[in-house]
Order: C-alpha cells, then structure tokens, then sequence
C-alpha cells in the first residue's frame, strides 16, 4: 500500500475560519489527538504573525507520529533573510518541519507584494536555503500555483525551480482561491511531479465545494501528501476536509494515510476536536457524522436489515461511526419492530400489537411528532401501546408566572403540586425563562420521592415552530436532551403551548430514566 | 451556452435527512422559492408513501418556470400496473412529469426486492408505459446505477434498455450509496449517452464528499439533468448541493442552469429555503454561506483590497452574496451604509454615526441577535442610533400566568399595562401559549391610542435556541414577520426568556408600523 502523507493545518489555516480562535491548551490538546490519529505533519501555527504560537513550539515537546510544522512567508523583498523578522521567529519556533510560503502567480509579485519577478524568485530561494543550511526539512507552499500555472506557466515553474535550487524538499501547490477545476488540478500535479522529481503535495479550499475531490485527483496524479484540516475549516469555505480524505484513501483506493488500527478512531478524534474547537460537526459530514451511517427511508431500512451494503458502502465500525434507523412517517413497520422487540421480544411484524405502535406514531406524527432520534419518547409510546407503562407520578397543578419587570432578577416563577405514593409535595422554583423555572421546581419536588432524579441535568433543548404561518398560535415541538452522567437520551413534545410542549418532554426524560434504573 | 437542468429533490430525497420534516405549508413556500429561482423541476414527494403529500400536490397548482415531478416505484413484483396502488397514487398526484426508480443492481433484485431478473426489468417498463400512455413525461431513477455496472454491466444495460422500451425521456443514473469514484462515474455516463442517446440525468450522494464533483464529471461527461437538493440535504450525508452546482455550471464552466438575471437571487433563495426546512446553514457553504467571501488572513484582506480577484474566485454580488472582511472594523461600514443613507442621505461611509450604528450592530451580534432578513429591526436600530427613534408607548408591566390543568380550555392569561399620551391601559387576554396571550393583550391595550394596530397580524413566527449546551437557560432567538394586508415586515429579539425575547420582536414589529404610517 502507498502511503500518503497527512498533513493536518488545523491550527494554523484553520484557524484563519471565522469564528475560530484557540487558545494554548486548545493547540496543545488537539495536537495530541491528531498525533494519536497517526497524521504525518501538523502544522500548528505563524510564528511571525502570531506571537500566542512561540509559547506553544515552546511547550509541545516531542510528539509520537507526526512532525511538528511552523509556518511563515519568504523574506520581505529587499531585506536580508538573516535579518527577516518574520524568518527568525519561525527559526525560533524550533520545530523539525517549516512550510515556507512564496507567490508562484505573476500578478501577486507584481500587483499585491510590489516587487520585481525576480526578486521574489531570490526571496524563494534563499529563505528555503536558509532553512535547510540549518537542517529543517522544508515545504515550499506555491501559493496560488494552479492560478499562476493557467495565466504564466513559465513563471510558476521559474518558481518552483527557486525553490528547489534552495534545497525544497516538498513542493506544495497550493489553489488558494479554491477554484480551480478538477481536470486542471491533475494535469498540472501530473506535470510538476514528472518535471521537478521532489514530492509534491496538494493545498485546497473548497469554494467550489471540490477540495476534498480535487485532492483525490491530485493523488491519482502523483502527489505524495495531502494538506487540509480534519475539520474542514479554515478560511472562507474551509480546507480539504482530511477526515473525508484519509476514510476515502484508505477504505476505498488501497492508499495508507494513518496506522490501520487508528482508522476506527476516525470518528472519535474528529468528534473530540469539534469539542475542542468548539464547532458543531455537521450531522450529515461523511464517514463521521451522526447521521453518515443513518437511514430513514422505509425502503433504505429494509434493504440495510436484508444486506447492509446494499444501502452502506462501508462498514461504519471501520471508521469508528455506528449505524442508525431513523423513525418517521417515510419509515414503516420494519423500523419499528427491532424497538418493540426490545421490550416484548416474542412479538413479530405481523403481531397486532406492533401494527397498534404503528398506527399510534402516524397519529401522533399526524399531531406534528417527530420521533427521530427521540428514542427515549418511542421506548415509552410502545410500553404505554403493550400495557407495561406505570406512571411515577401526577401532576396535579402546575402554575408560571412571567413578568416584567422581573422580580429579584428573574423573570419567571414555577408553582407545581405533584402526587406520588398517595402524598402531595409542593415546591417552587425561579429562572430565566418559563421553561428553565418549570425544570427546576420538577425536579425539586420529584426528589422527594425519586432521589435519582436529581442526577438528571437537560443537555440541549430544541425547539422548531410548525405551521409557522399561523404564527405564535401554531404548534411548537420541543425535544430535549438529558443525561444522569452515564447514559443520555432524548424526548419530544408537541403543543401550541411551548410551555405545554416542553412539559410533555420533561416528564418523559424524567420517566424513561425511572423506567430504565427500575429494569 | 449549453443548457444545464436543474432537478431539485428537497422535498423528496431532502426529506429523507435526518432531522428534515416538512408540513404543507413548508413544501408549498419551499416550491415557490424554487420556481421563482429557476430550476427546471421540483420532485415534490412520494405520494405513495406519504399520504400528506397527494394534499400538497392538490394544492400546488401550476408553476412559473419549473415542472412539477411526483416520485415512486415501479409497480411491485407479480402484480399488474393498473392494480398497483403505488402507481395509482403517483397517477393521482396529476403532475406533468414522474420519476420511477427501478433496480439496476442485479445484486438488488435477488436478495432485497427478492424477484427474478426478468420480472425487475417487466416491472420498469410496464410501469414507465403505463404514464408515457397517459402523456406524462418519465424519468427512469436507475437505483445502484453505478454499483451495478461495475458488478454486472450486462444486467445495468438490460435495466436501461426496458426503461427505454417503456419510452423513458430521462435515464438517471443514481449513485444511491453514494460511494462511485469520479473516474468511474466519467466513464459510466459517457459510455451510457453514446449507448442509449437519450438525455442522462446524474443523482449523486455525498458519502464520500465529492457528491458536487462527481456531479460536474458527469456533466462533462454529457449528462444533461443533475439532481440534487438546492442545500445539499439528503439521506445520510445528503444531497448534491444544487446552489454549488448552479454557481460553478454558470459562473466557471459556461453552462446555463438558471435564467442570468436570477443567479444573484441564489444566496437569498438558500437562505430562505434554509430558514423553512430549520436547517442552520453552514457558515462556510460555497457560494452563499455568510463566510463564503469572509476574509481573515491579514495577507488576504491586504490583497482583496488592492485587488480583489487575488484572493477572490468570482465577484460575491453575481451569487448575492457579499465580501466581509473579519479582523477589521472597515467590515459591516458598506453593508450598513445603504440602510443608513434610507433614513439621513447626507451621512457617508465616515460619518461617526455610520460607525456608531456598525458598533451596535456588532455589540447585539455578539449577544446573539441576527439581522438577516430583520430589516425592520435594523430601521428602528438605525433610528434609535441616530436620535431620530420616537417610542410610541411604554411598558409599565406585564404578567403571564400559564397553568396546567387550564382554566376554560386556555392555559395561558397574559395582564398588561401600559403607557401612552400620558394614560395607563390595562388589558387582559387568554391564549394558546403564552406568547400568543401576550400578543392578543398588548394589541387590545393599544389599540385605543393606536387603532391603525388592529390592523396587524403576525405570519409567521420562528424560535432559535442558540448555544444548546446550557439547556433550558440557554439563550434564544425569535424571528416574527408581521403584515398589515398591504405590506409585510420582520423583527427580531434574544433573550434567554423566549417570553422576554418574543416581546422585543412583538414591540419592533408595532412601532415599525406605526414609524412608517408617520412618515
């Protein structure tokens, strides 16, 4: 198997997507989880234009697979490289790898940087050469290569050849406006690597949506290294998404990009630097997604049930995702009978009572439900449909008071008098909002009887307007998400009210973690 | 310019994303939106499956540019056309054109519909000759196209060939699994238009994230339709994302896809498509995510500034888009200009006032506040900025009362008092939801210092909750758009109260009214 090399610029081109911003200990823990990950580089910041980097080279130590990379332009035109600000900073950074990045497009040198094409090619040459004289191994990023390569071909080749004069061991061809086209990006790879003889590695952004294909065409045309982020992210419409990259390679086109068994902490390393990051994973990314291996069309379920490739083109345990049935009007009996079996598991397709589940979520569904992903909310529906439901408790009156101006602060007011084992407990609660005060004076109350209950903390709460044309009479869906620290689960509720609504969901995420410590 | 169709499936294949539902309403505004876009057809739902959607496909009328499609299978194995009711019901949904999906993986046929060979290919061309008989036009889904003519090419032809004999007009080739590599899919639809010189359509999905570029090969390839949805949604990872597909057909490889004149509706189209599905659209999306001509590389906004097409692949206005620069407080100064200039035409791009109503702006960003499409918050943020902001009335209290059970079928009472022309009016209103009883008071107070307020009504309503992880006390976000019967206008509010937020958009919403009935 070929290898691929993997070269992870989260932190550094990543960094430069809107509304990203790492702090030290960020840096420090995603370069852990991509050197786990087994990446070949990860180029971790701009030393010259970002002083917060020095202070991270200076605390990464030494890492298990991947080489650490700092990143920095060529000397400013007329300076000396050995008294470029910018080129001493990334000396000091220290690390074994530095990308240098340098114009390879005419109109750059000329129009943005202002200098003469020959300058910059010195600019190119003798940084590179600074740097290998002391040992680095050296990635020349040709910015804005496959531009420079359509408009004066010459010019970019007379650029690469500087780099390679000072000693380059990585061509890097860069599409940094992110445009260009696919049979372009391999034909001009296809060229470098048979004209220059040095690995070339490909450098995407996905303005056209392409960067994750246009870095697979690169591979087909020889590149040895592929630069993006895990992500995705990075400036304007983000970098090669590698997760997508190194799944594709690996699984599908016999290349090796990370250590085999590290493939299935795939979806794992890209779901904990989200966290870190603090970027939501789009639920629909490949291979990692949630919903990547989720199937809700009633034909899809069955065929996924009958023989998982027929709907799958990869096992997702390869990649460290699971499957999932989605629930819902498009879905039929099928779905519904692996839950039903896990209470009842005598029951069969056929059985009444399964076809009495199914009748009973069109209805609600009807009402304006949604059950996907509402597991916990199915579980309770099919026990209350097989009569194995107990109530834990009733609500016998509850009452909110929103006002302003707030009192004390807080705007809302919960009352609530429920009723468990014959006894009636009252209690009252403040917060911001009804739906908070109503939470909070539940659960105050519920522990009396329940003292698991105060285990359970709420950790998303969703709300979606339906028929939103009929404005604030319409009906509102409300799903929440509750964990007890161990295990999570998630419940919906439908009303005009919200307060209604959220109600409904509440006392199921409440209820279903009952059920659950009772089995 | 070689024209390019443009089939949008997100009320079909979008509706099968995870998290995707849509009511009527939903998918008769949505099919607005795209016919007023462009596109040449809207797959609108599955009548067979879904008994809601035969009531939207009733009420759907004709359309302006596109065709309206109905999607479903071919009759089932042993039955006759005429009995199956599948194809009864796609008949009854009257639309000019059908989409019949078919196997044309032999693999399919034998383990997951379980039929012979040659009763799958009886079954696609009876059933596509049923609907050529009745004057529809017919495009064969050719399900697992790709996977099947890499496994038994023999058996995918023989798929095709009984469409054709049916007297299919389009053969689409579907990528179901999403998981064709783009040489093979170049390969497979050349070879496809030579063979059979019918017009090809390409359904691809996004499991390996090249679902956009496997669509572009096929085009260059010869297909003449691709299908997708307008956001990219979809089973699993989705969708070809149609808006990126129009903007590179249209602005890089001279196709026409849409009328000229509309590409510069695509980033609103998007982003109001987006809004009615619920689907928060991803910053970074091509062409039209709001970071899609963001700037934040110091070099990059340099080198926009003296020349945009240096780090700029197309003009952001062709797309409607627009150029934001992140790190600079030159960023917002244009875009606010214009609204500005509506109000006071003598201030200017340096005027302080400009500069102050761009800091409030950013100020309520960071607390969560958008103001997208809210331009009537946006005149009276601009007023209040400027001086020239008159309140009409002044809130001395209110108080909501939401009770469980509810008193006389209503569970919520809203009290409130208010001031104007220097005299208090109390009102009181029950509703359903506690926003919808504070709306029906507020506009009975007014009413007697401002009748022209009976006269306003609220369309539609929206909630957002934003920053999900703390839960009920999370912050939110209300959007209302309100009409008088002549024109129509939307407001917007955020607080971590959706009762609090929803009455600073309720009270923006009033006095817009009432500012504009001044003038």
């Amino acid at each position: 198997m070929k290898r691929i090399e993997i070269f992870d610029s989260t932190l550094r081109d990543g960094a430069q997507g809107e509304g990203i911003s790492f702090s030290v200990e960020d840096k420090l823990a995603i370069t852990s989880a991509l050197d786990e990950l087994g990446v070949a580089y990860i180029e971790a910041g701009n030393p010259g234009s970002n002083p917060k980097d020095l202070e991270f080279f200076t605390r990464a130590g030494n890492l298990r697979h991947a080489k650490l990379c700092a990143f920095g332009s060529t000397r400013r035109a007329g300076n000396s490289v050995e008294k470029d600000a910018n080129v001493l900073s990334l000396e000091q950074a220290g690390t074994p790898a530095v990308a240098i990045f340098g114009k390879s497009w005419d109109l750059h040198v000329t129009d943005v940087i202002r200098t003469s094409l020959d300058e910059n090619l010195n600019m190119i040459r003798e940084t590179i050469a600074y740097f290998k004289t002391r040992g680095r191994e050296v990635i020349f990023d040709a910015e804005h290569f496959f531009d420079g390569y359509a408009e004066n071909k010459d010019y970019a080749f007379a650029a690469l050849r500087a780099a390679c004069e000072g000693g380059a061991d990585v061509l890097c061809l860069c599409d940094t406006r992110g445009a260009a086209y696919l049979t372009d990006i391999g034909a001009a790879v296809a060229d470098i690597c048979r004209t220059f003889g040095r690995r070339v590695a490909i450098h995407c952004h996905n303005d056209t949506g392409m960067a994750v294909a246009g870095s697979m065409v690169a591979v087909d045309a020889g590149a040895a290294q592929v630069q993006g982020t895990l992500l995705g992210i990075g400036e304007r419409c983000g970098n090669t998404n590698l997760a997508t990259i190194i799944a594709n390679l690996q699984t599908k086109r016999g290349f090796s990009c990370v250590p085999d068994e590290q493939l299935a902490q795939l979806t794992p390393t890209v779901r904990r630097v989200a966290e870190i990051a603090n970027v939501t994973l789009a639920g629909d990314a490949p291979y990692v997604g949630k919903s990547a291996f989720a199937h809700k069309g009633g034909m899809h379920i069955d065929g996924v049930m009958k023989l998982p490739r027929s709907f799958e083109h990869i096992d997702p345990d390869a990649v460290g995702n699971e499957r999932r049935f989605l629930l819902s009007e498009v879905s039929g009996r099928t779905t519904v009978l692996a839950a039903v079996q896990r209470i009842d598991p005598t029951l069969t397709k056929d059985s009444p009572e399964v076809k009495a589940v199914v009748a009973r979520i069109k209805e609600l569904e009807f009402e304006g439900y949604q059950f996907e992903g509402a597991q916990a909310t199915v579980e309770l529906l099919i026990r209350k449909v097989l009569g194995v439901y107990k109530p834990f408790f009733e609500l016998e009156q509850y009452k909110i008071i929103g006002e302003q101006p707030p009192v004390g602060g807080r705007s809302d007011t919960a009352v609530i008098r429920l009723r468990a084992f014959g006894k009636s407990e009252i209690s009252a609660a403040q917060g911001d909002g009804p739906v908070h005060a109503l939470d909070i004076a539940l659960k105050k109350a519920l522990t009396v009887f329940y003292p698991a209950v105060q285990h359970i903390r709420l950790t998303d709460y969703k709300v979606r307007v339906m028929e939103s044309r009929s404005a604030t009479a319409s009906k509102v869906r409300v799903l929440i998400e509750t964990t007890d620290g161990t295990a999570s689960w998630t419940t919906v509720g439908v009303s005009t009210d919200i307060i209604a609504a959220s109600w409904i969901a509440l006392v199921d995420s409440i209820e279903y973690k009952l059920t659950r410590d009772e089995l």
